[in-house]
């Protein structure tokens, strides 16, 4: 867990849980030359696999920076509908040495045959999706929710300024879980996937309700990440990057707010439009800073 | 097949294939709202699945634009290790309406066995790599190789000058194969997976030589990408984005050279740095400017 030093902002102190670019066992230093042929220390974010046991069945390998297994094992098997929202997790068991998360359930299961099928989905948001995705996408049932656009505005704000692994070693996605403008948990993750599994994972151990939430992500705005939030019931989808027609599409037929392209002042909102509330001044936003813009001048994944 | 329009400048010509921007299938214009609340049309990247078969086994169904299916079912299949660089291929078959392609092969194959073991990666580089990793690595032997620095910066002015779908609608990776300062063939796709495995399917049916060639990616060097370029047999890999440490680590093992946050006149060389010859007078290499800047200002995956 990440833990709050004093000498931090107040800001900061709004999250429940945030990056510890502070962590050893997060980024690794290595020697190389830069571009003047000159010889240059540096750090890069580690990725290291977990195997992901549900009781008994070995489920998944995934790449992982490591820091969650609990939740990202959680996560992952909510987020494939693997675990039910009103499933009993009776423990995780985590073993480092052996990489392994196993998640232990009251009821027994067996996805022997899900196992077989394999939808391999786009981007970043990588994985293997199963199961009966149109009936999740048409039977949803989002909250009414509501965003304020000066909500969105200081949230962006809190989330680019906060520190991270992002800004510590690069070659990293960043997803929040919000309330109004307040940024509750931040992970990040080689994975973009298994940012959004872990704070999947996190809402389900803590019983943490999905209706007044916003979800936020540095990555693209595909027809997986949209799947995701839906499963998870959360109304509104925030990116700095763009769309995907079908990301488009899935997010208008279930209902979800979709605002992608958010940086500065700027966004587009393509679905779901009627939950923002423009109560914001714009005249007193300003635009992105080179200070804050992420360091990465392009789509990094 | 893109084709060179006349008015284009003469680098262009210099492609043999590149992405085809204007094609109709490739985006979508949707209508949503902008940040004044004012409505806006604006281009999408497609998605759509293409079930990837070798003879009469499916094996993978992939989410992309769609614009190279029997490269990308090609591609897809050696970098998974289930196509043989001496295999014979004796077609493709792409049935549009079913979204399959069919990849027919004179050797008979058989991966039930495979198709059982999953080890998903991380980041972008998604997918479900089989097979004897270390083996390849271990065993790798790449060509010598070299890198002036001066095609480097050429190279990377020409890719960022060069129409795309990223300038067009965003949220696409970009690969593009190179040899010295000539940029030959440069894919797009939802998934930098997909525009990797398009280039080998490329290279595959056009036998071409991967010993004096370069690899560039929008993406991250992560381990996956690190794998990939190996098996392709090229020397050379080069990336907007930062690395991981296993990227690193792998490339090292394998003997590729391996440079990443290369923008305007800087860039770091992680692993192989004894393939690159400082040629270049940096006082007339210009940083990137905000206009050659590719929109997305993060990692957008």
């Amino acid at each position: 867990m990440s833990t709050i030093a004093p000498e931090q902002s107040s800001d900061l102190d709004d999250y429940l849980l945030r990056p510890n670019p502070a962590d050893p066992r997060l980024t690794e230093r290595v020697t190389g030359i830069d571009h003047t042929g000159a010889k240059v220390t540096t750090a890069v974010t580690v990725e290291r696999a977990l195997t992901i046991y549900l009781n008994r069945q070995e489920i998944v390998t995934a790449m992982t920076i490591g820091d969650y297994p609990d939740y990202l094992a959680i996560g992952y098997l909510l987020n494939q509908n693997m675990l039910q929202p009103d499933d009993v997790v009776t423990g995780v068991d985590y073993d480092e040495d052996l990489a392994v998360a196993v998640v232990r359930t009251e009821r027994e299961t067996d996805y022997e045959e899900k196992l077989q099928k394999r939808v391999q989905t786009s981007g970043c948001a990588q994985g293997t999706v199963f199961g009966d995705l149109m009936e999740l996408i048409e039977g949803a049932k989002l909250a009414p929710g509501m965003l304020r656009t000066s909500w969105l505005y200081a949230l962006t704000n809190k989330i680019n300024t906060t520190p991270s692994l992002y800004l510590e070693a690069g070659a990293i996605h960043g997803c929040v879980l919000a309330q109004q403008d307040r940024p509750l948990v931040y992970m990040e993750d080689v994975g973009r996937h298994n940012a959004v599994d872990k704070i999947a994972g996190w809402m389900f151990q803590n019983r943490v309700s999905a209706d007044d939430k916003l979800f936020y992500t540095t990555g693209r705005l595909t027809s997986e990440m949209v799947i995701k939030t839906v499963r998870m019931g959360i109304p509104i989808l925030v990116s700095r990057s763009g769309f995907t027609a079908w990301g488009v599409e899935l997010a208008r037929k279930a209902g979800l707010t979709l605002i992608g392209r958010a940086r500065g002042k700027r966004f587009v909102a393509l679905s779901g439009e009627d939950r923002i509330v423009f109560d914001q001044d714009l005249s007193y936003v300003e635009e992105e800073s080179s200070k804050h813009r992420r360091k990465a001048a392009v789509h990094d994944d």
